[in-house]
């Protein structure tokens, strides 16, 4: 079994584009958030899921992302298609943004914090984020919730605690080689909302939706949108 | 302000069975699991406002609460309803049911648990009604989630838990008076499904729902059904 600490750097290393789990669909509600010629930041892009229609909309969008393969594979899939800009597309690192302060009005993170197994990286990819973005600016987020009805999920976070040691994560396996493949984690409404209102945000749209994960298990799922906080002494409200 | 002990025992003294908040609205899957000629147990039944719907659909139901007021009021309103059978009320302690074992093929509590703030009574409730269910009898359960993303509900969690010393308890207040009217839990989807199968239950449904309280606000919602386990050994599975 590999070390869990190697999926901090990059969850997906040795994983080819293609095969990343990206199976939520963007909730056309992060649209309401989106002003006219809104500047939008995918951050964690992958190979493009999410800039790509944002970008068909007529958004200027850049995405960003640790892994070099799914970048290649996210410009050339820009490239086919019909965007009034195309996006760009480029290599960095979520806890440390290349962006000055106040550029973006959206930051977009579908099924991307799932992949950060450190909950001081998430929280700092969040400030992040709020640094970036504009007065008023909105972060729109959708990932996974834990599922503790479902049989498989729930004896998933109980045996893997000991490894993992953050309840809701747990670990998947390359299926040729038996090893771990990668660390996921799955969030619970108060995790999410605190990792918002602690670093910066407001709760301004909460759902909960249903996710179904790349090997077709049905799953719990949150869609957040949060708007940055113009008083940041104003935590937790 | 009241001694929150109070109401372990009965947590309605004071307020009439009208008042008592029964918002949530019986879901339909629960006639998936009462088959024909089914025997059913409303526990927690307050005014009958789910053993009267179960009853005009032809079961044989036995309301039971501890509150003589409500029993009162759901023997009255059962009266002018046509049901082939009129449902029983009578007054009885959830931790202790005054049933034989395995008597009923469902035991329904629909935001009853919400009112039970004792973790070691909650267990003991559902073991009960597990005793009385049938091999094979189900448990239908509707109650309130634990609704982190609004900010009301929010700071009444955090605020209350040096009183309630659970985490999603919190403290309702007399409107006139200002005391302490009792106190209510909000479940985690950890918690209800735990509350099950450490109990002798197996998870058979599981829906996330949106429920309206009594004074209007929008709240997360479970709506749960237990199968009773056959081999009480298989814990947990």
């Amino acid at each position: 079994m590999k070390k869990p600490a190697n999926y901090r750097i990059n969850p997906w290393p040795g994983i080819k584009g293609k095969d990343i789990p990206a199976t939520i669909e963007l909730d056309p509600v992060i649209y309401n958030y989106a002003p006219t010629d809104a500047m939008v930041l995918d951050i964690g892009c992958a190979c493009g899921k999410v800039s790509i229609p944002i970008a068909i909309h007529g958004y200027s969008v850049t995405g960003i992302d640790i892994n070099t393969d799914v970048l290649e594979l996210a410009k050339h899939s820009s490239g086919s298609q019909q965007c009034p800009m195309s996006p760009s597309f480029l290599k960095a690192n979520a806890t440390a943004l290349p962006f000055p302060d106040e550029t973006f009005d959206l930051c977009v993170m579908q099924a991307f914090l799932t992949t950060v197994v450190s909950k001081e990286d998430r929280s700092r990819i969040i400030r992040e984020a709020c640094h970036v973005l504009k007065p008023d600016g909105h972060l729109y987020i959708a990932d996974f919730g834990q599922t503790w009805h479902s049989n498989i999920y729930r004896e998933r976070y109980i045996n893997d605690l000991p490894v993992t040691k953050e309840e809701g994560s747990f670990m998947a396996y390359d299926e040729k080689t038996g090893e771990v493949d990668y660390i996921s984690h799955h969030f619970t409404e108060k995790e999410l909302v605190f990792l918002l209102v602690e670093n910066g945000f407001e709760i301004e749209y909460f759902k909960r939706d249903t996710f179904v994960t790349r090997t077709g298990n049905r799953v719990n799922g949150f869609v957040v949108v949060g708007r940055k906080r113009l008083n940041m002494h104003d935590e937790g409200k």
